[in-house]
């Protein structure tokens, strides 16, 4: 077949529509399909019509190569999605008596029942000549036929079922389509806005068609992805090198990873590979950066506890900061915010402490400017203070300046240059 | 105009068709269109190409009386959305400096900088003729048009822009179409899952038709939303008022508010009007309870603070709990949780203090079920326990368990038992 083969995702169901679920199948289907190079140009989303179901399958299989429904396999009256299909190519619908069976045998052994109703049947009807896609993890099965140069993949719509079924039988049947590779890395970037990256690598961008360089913008965070398509996995590979390596060239420690899910994760796998451990005092945050590293699977390697000193007062308390020590510099400062990381290290006995202090808003207190934030880091014989200014509403102050305290913290433990000034696009 | 009108949503943007991201502005603008009792028939997603996007508006003009269009005005070379979808309606594309001027001052007043590249002035063209959609929430105004017998309105893609122009100027632009009135109210509950609330309403549901009831899932909780459609506001009101009471009387007091945005802001507002103050002593949520209520503007008046103390040597270093009596009751137990919020309450010299001590997985710890958590309220007098059972996966844990932290609060508050069974579905 041509290539690159391009698909189109067919998402059926109403509460779709009504927004009472995401559409979370056409996100994972697309990740894997862009895994396989075979491009998506469309997400359809169609309610529980046959007419306008219909009619979706008949604009698409004008404009793809691959087909994939996802959704209405089921076995009540709204699920029509094998149906129309058939219908729409011309097939008959033939029943299948080995799946009849498999699904008394998963009522009975999954479910614990014997008492099958008739209208569960329904779905061992599938259209004739279909590569059947046997469904271990629910009752419906899916499948996948060939008919006027279109191929056409059908999944049932639970993501769960969706998700192991696309990887068990979809992906197996896809890759044998294809000899073409297709490969990304993903480049994370902190502290500074989209569009300033774009900026500095417009002309690279524009230049670039194999591999390509796109920018994405997250939240407080920039992706960059270079995407090589080859014929084998190595030549592509080869192909991005590169281009990463030009990449980190014009931008610099900015990037604070590859092919990494999130930040505090690169600051957690440091920790670890130094048998280092973090601690933090917050104040504007309030608990968002132990948050973010506790959300991690295993942090209590790396993570000993922090203190939502949030009050002025607990600053004393909790910490042991004197009152007239804040009293002197105001609790927005970068002394207290040095003091808060000094006494957080000590108390929770970590090698490294990270503090903040600042204002989120919407309250100022006349001294600072709206969006100020001091944030600190301590260690045996240091501390680093830097300050952000950034009017940006409640949680995005709060989103940038966990984000410049965990940037702190792998600044330091890869030898960088802590303090740098953070931008905000 | 006829009624009912029908809408379709083209979501634009590559990273949508790549999985990179999910497409949640579809489903936030579809829950809200069923709310002005708009039809949505299909939401289609296409990338960041203009000939694939002008086919797909082509289409979308042919079945929808409304198109809503998501993503693409930002000030990037791949935000063409604006001039694919003038093209479409043969519209000139006017430069309007009022929102030069606007993007300006939002840079200056919340990004802090004079230094504007040229490509965001971009995004001060728009449609000639159209409706300006100002955009307090970021740089990318949106706008509406009505050409052909069709209604555009083209909106941001980051969610929270999306979602906040949709509320703030979309809404009204879109009420204004009808002259039905369609008014919701949503009941919130935690602590019971989506299909044991169902199981409750169901035949209620199934009877009604004007107005409405509905549940969804959100995460961790139940909305219930009740929609009633009338020729006014009153009449509607009128309507809702005898549901509302009799699925209040069905359900009793998981309802936790009714058209309240949050749980947390439901406790702060009842902190508040009591004058009281609340501190939290966190272990395997890890400062999630502190960061939700300090995401709340104002939350200074009624939070203290909070310790993480993540490692069982920080119970006993910053809370003050002797080594002896963890190693007795052991750290996951009902009794160090109950001294975890006892020494927060004196710690942060707060009226109440909430406490959880639990195993969120996917380490267990030999003794207890992975997912028990147990969850503390102390009182100046007393102290309220309560044992939750979830092995539902990390990030569920500690969000089941946060959701119960803060419930016990609201329980304790309103005059409620509060130590009551929570159920995860």
């Amino acid at each position: 077949m041509k290539n690159p083969l391009n698909a189109e995702i067919i998402s059926v169901g109403t509460e779709l529509l009504l927004g009472n679920i995401t559409n979370t199948d056409a996100r994972d289907i697309s990740v894997s399909l862009s895994e396989l190079g075979i491009n998506v140009f469309y997400h359809t989303v169609v309610g529980d019509n046959p007419e306008r179901l219909t009619k979706a399958v008949n604009i698409a299989r004008g404009r793809a190569d691959i087909i994939i429904t996802t959704g209405g396999l089921g076995p009540t009256c709204d699920d029509l999605t094998k149906q129309v299909l058939a219908g729409a190519f011309g097939l008959e619908m033939v029943f299948h008596e080995e799946l009849a069976e498999e699904m008394k045998r998963y009522f009975k052994e999954i479910i614990g029942t014997d008492n099958i109703t008739e209208n569960n049947f329904q779905q061992a009807y599938l259209p004739s000549g279909c590569t059947v896609f046997h469904n271990e993890w629910g009752t419906a099965p899916g499948c996948a036929f060939v008919s006027g140069g279109v191929r056409v993949i059908m999944l049932p719509g639970p993501p769960r079922e969706c998700n192991a079924m696309f990887q068990a039988c979809a992906m197996p049947y896809l890759r044998a389509l294809s000899d073409e590779v297709i490969l990304s890395h993903s480049l994370m970037i902190v502290g500074s806005g989209e569009s300033a990256v774009e900026a500095k690598l417009r002309d690279m961008m524009n230049e670039l068609t194999n591999p390509t360089l796109a920018p994405y913008a997250k939240e407080g965070e920039v992706m960059l992805r270079v995407t090589a398509k080859a014929e084998t996995g190595e030549e592509a590979e080869r192909m991005t090198r590169p281009v990463i390596a030009k990449v980190k060239e014009i931008l610099g420690d900015i990037i604070y990873g590859t092919d990494v899910t999130s930040l505090e994760q690169v600051v957690f796998e440091l920790l670890k590979g130094k048998k280092m451990t973090l601690s933090t005092a917050e104040s504007c945050t309030g608990g968002f950066i132990a948050k973010r590293i506790t959300d991690l699977r295993g942090s209590s390697e790396v993570f000993c506890g922090g203190a939502v000193t949030y009050s002025t007062e607990s600053k004393t308390a909790v910490l042991g900061i004197p009152a007239d020590y804040i009293a002197k510099y105001g609790v927005i400062s970068a002394e207290v915010a040095s003091q808060m990381a000094k006494h957080a290290r000590t108390l929770f006995n970590s090698s490294i402490a990270v503090a903040t202090t600042g204002l989120a808003g919407p309250d100022g207190d006349g001294i600072n400017p709206l969006g100020t934030v001091f944030v600190a880091l301590a260690t045996e014989n240091e501390v680093f203070v830097t300050r952000l200014s950034s009017g940006l509403g409640r949680a995005r102050v709060r989103n940038f300046a966990s984000n410049c305290a965990l940037d702190m913290v792998r600044r330091y433990l890869t030898g960088l240059s802590v303090v740098v000034e953070y931008h905000r696009k």
